[in-house]
């Protein structure tokens, strides 16, 4: 496999670290998607202050997580919730060599199912997605790429409030 | 997708950060598993004194890894296995309509695979899962959800010792 | 499942933190594939001069990201590259019992295709894999282990440029 070219450490700088601030975000879901808060972390590095440094975000939950994604084109988060429905459906799995009528497949449930049908599923795509994202604060701005935006999924179906904590260090 | 309703930015703290610290932990797994050592992560902060900040936890292995999952029911453990045994299995895969008799697929092995066959799907299981993990501490706790703890999964059959560095910033 | 037996915190250091310093990287790829570049993550922090402290790294695409593996057999990037293939494959999935001749499947597209059959998957291997990745510095080494790299994942056909965006904070 052909690696890439690397080039030169470029616009290093440094400086002191002095002062750090955290925060609480409730975002109210309405089910199963992605959402965007991206603004909402702006705001809070704005609101610290803080010019360079780097904000972390993180989720208080195992059945719902985190992820940096395109947010120009919203089939985007259709498609990624298809894939994650895909590698986390809401049955474990196949039974092999079990087709029913129709070639439909018999399918085995999760050991812990007491919490419904969409919970496991729930700890695995958190499992397979994030908890905790950190980001560079560069000049007074998230160092985010153009295309990119934080995102907040909901792996349960029914609505729930989700609670984020922001924390950033610099000066 | 409907996304969710985001609040306002609530508990905006601020102070000066002065301190780091640094430690490591040493795991002895006894093959395939979850390990919860969310207490040593308490116990490393308490130990550093400080009461606000961002603690990070490491693992220094590419077949064994971090996730922040369940605590109460260890149920899910078992779900999450067999997922992450589904995702990345002891072989690379179905080879495509060459079902053997009684509805065995062919299944094609890794090309890395003098380390035994259970080393590649750890390094993918690792992939899948996480290295690195970052926690905001506030007001001298960790600001895990109720349901949250940190775990090390072992990936590999047998008996590991699994180095985990810990590191925390703040005041 | 059995838990692994937990060590106690070795190592323990503290002291102050007083610096940070960020800077860019930029990666040329030449299409799909991993590349190495723990050399220039460690340039960057002996630039820095900062012995102890925390390193984040943070990929500002959403069709290349990170990940820290194997560093001695270039075969597990093969298998690691097979992995994300059958993972997040070039079309959406399997229409089920929808069989055509010889064994081939009817697949179904992405929603998001505009741009091109290799976006979508890279978006979601993004998803599965990572955007940021935090090292801690102890004694002014990166605490890696001994097979640990840091690699830039890229998941379109075509050469792209990457942007990584290095920050570390210590003292």
């Amino acid at each position: 496999m052909k690696q890439g070219r690397i080039g030169a450490i470029e616009g290093f700088t440094e400086g002191e670290v002095r002062r750090q601030a955290s925060a609480t975000l409730t975002i109210a879901t309405p089910g199963q998607g992605f959402t965007d808060f991206t603004r909402s972390v702006v705001d809070f590095v704005r609101r610290s202050g803080l010019q360079d440094g780097l904000v972390s975000v993180f989720c208080r939950h195992t059945s719902a997580s985190l992820t940096i994604q395109e947010n120009a084109d919203p089939d985007v988060q259709t498609d990624l919730m298809t894939a994650l429905d895909g590698l986390a459906p809401r049955h474990a799995g196949d039974v092999h060599g079990a087709e029913g009528p129709g070639g439909s497949r018999k399918q085995t449930p999760y050991v812990h199912s007491a919490e419904g049908p969409d919970d496991m599923p729930g700890h695995i795509r958190t499992m397979l997605t994030d908890s905790s994202l950190s980001i560079p604060v560069v000049g007074g701005r998230l160092a985010l790429g153009t295309w990119q935006g934080i995102y907040l999924i909901e792996h349960r179906d029914r609505p729930h409030r989700r609670e984020i904590v922001l924390h950033v260090v610099g000066s």
